[in-house]
């Protein structure tokens, strides 16, 4: 796909969820773009880091040409709306509102799992970080994957949220990978079909997640 | 404009900052719909009532015909998307993805405002609320507002954000409506030109944002 020359600047693979969302889409559509690492957790030096990207600080950021994109969500949005040819909402206007809606949810919530369950996508974990807050967030992302496989997926005509990959999956992969680093129990916190489960194999299957997996490790050392 | 029958389910107009958002947006789109209220702050029934709307639990919700989109900027972006015509976005592409960041930023992030400041447009309560890390936040959005203004307001033609009104200015009409209540020193803060005292003289003298307060103070029986 043609494009203007692309930098995404992103944090260490094995904690930065929110760098995750915009590299996995963007590997997914097959952008062609040059990955700019800032390592996280050195506090000052990261902050000074970020802050040579971005006037927010934080990362992702996206380098479109002389343009300077920053947000998970912002940069997903804008790289939808101008190449609509990488489909990263779905054609079905339903749908596209629907994922909007969850990914939105995702953007601005869930507290206590981002607290408690912070991506580490190189380490396994189980039992560690839960509590109450926890399992409502979990119980509720079931709700919310369950819902959108079944009103969405099948429609869709493929095994993610909306059907094929979107924007929504983009949003939801660092969940996946918090859920499989801590194991929690699925079925107990409302997964009684196992569509939870089919969908975390389905993201955990993806070339593009083992890709970013073996980045994080790389990057650790392990 | 032709709609299908909208209606946009929000919380008490003194408190719901997130209402504020689409509910303004809506008004200046001169897009017709029902609007319904849900109290909040009543813990259990608040939850149930905003349940039977929507299944997050927390407004705002746009009901759609038969569908229901939740999260403030979901329902601006679904807005903008279906009812081009309204112009949420201004249709300058560079515009669009800076609006995107800034109103992403403002979506997940500035816990501190809110949790320090939340909205009470009812009230003046000038000094409450201020300690470090809220002054961070004021100062970001200052620079925020500063930029944005220099970068595409005059450029686009009006005295908001991006020019002409856009979803921007949606979300950050309730921090406009703290920084009153608050009255915090913009200048020390970091406003020097006068661009954020400015900024918020121009929502603070929106018919709309007139007609929000007004409805908060018919809640409030003040």
């Amino acid at each position: 796909m043609h494009t203007p020359p692309l930098q995404l600047v992103i944090g260490d693979k094995n904690w930065s969820s929110w760098s995750l969302r915009p590299w996995l889409a963007m590997k997914v559509a097959g952008l062609d773009f040059e990955e700019v690492d800032v390592t996280l957790r050195q506090s000052a030096e990261t902050k000074a880091q970020c802050l040579s990207h971005s006037p927010a600080g934080k990362v992702p950021v996206l380098k479109w040409a002389d343009e300077t994109i920053w947000d998970s969500l912002a940069i997903l949005e804008t790289l939808a709306d101008r190449l609509p040819d990488a489909r990263l909402w779905p054609e079905d206007a339903q749908a596209r509102a629907h994922g909007r809606a969850i990914s939105a949810e995702m953007h601005s919530g869930f507290t206590a799992l981002r607290r408690d369950m912070p991506m580490d996508c190189t380490h396994h974990r189980p039992g560690e970080g839960m509590n109450d807050a926890v399992a409502e967030d979990i119980s509720r992302i079931i709700a919310i994957w369950t819902e959108a496989r079944g009103r969405f997926g099948e429609a869709g005509g493929g095994p993610y949220l909306l059907g094929t990959f979107s924007i929504a999956d983009a949003m939801y992969a660092p969940v996946v990978s918090r859920l499989e680093t801590y194991a929690p129990d699925l079925v107990a916190l409302g997964d009684r079909d196992g569509t939870a489960r089919a969908y975390m194999e389905t993201i955990n299957s993806m070339t593009e997640m083992r890709e970013w997996v073996l980045g994080a490790r790389a990057q650790m050392g392990r």
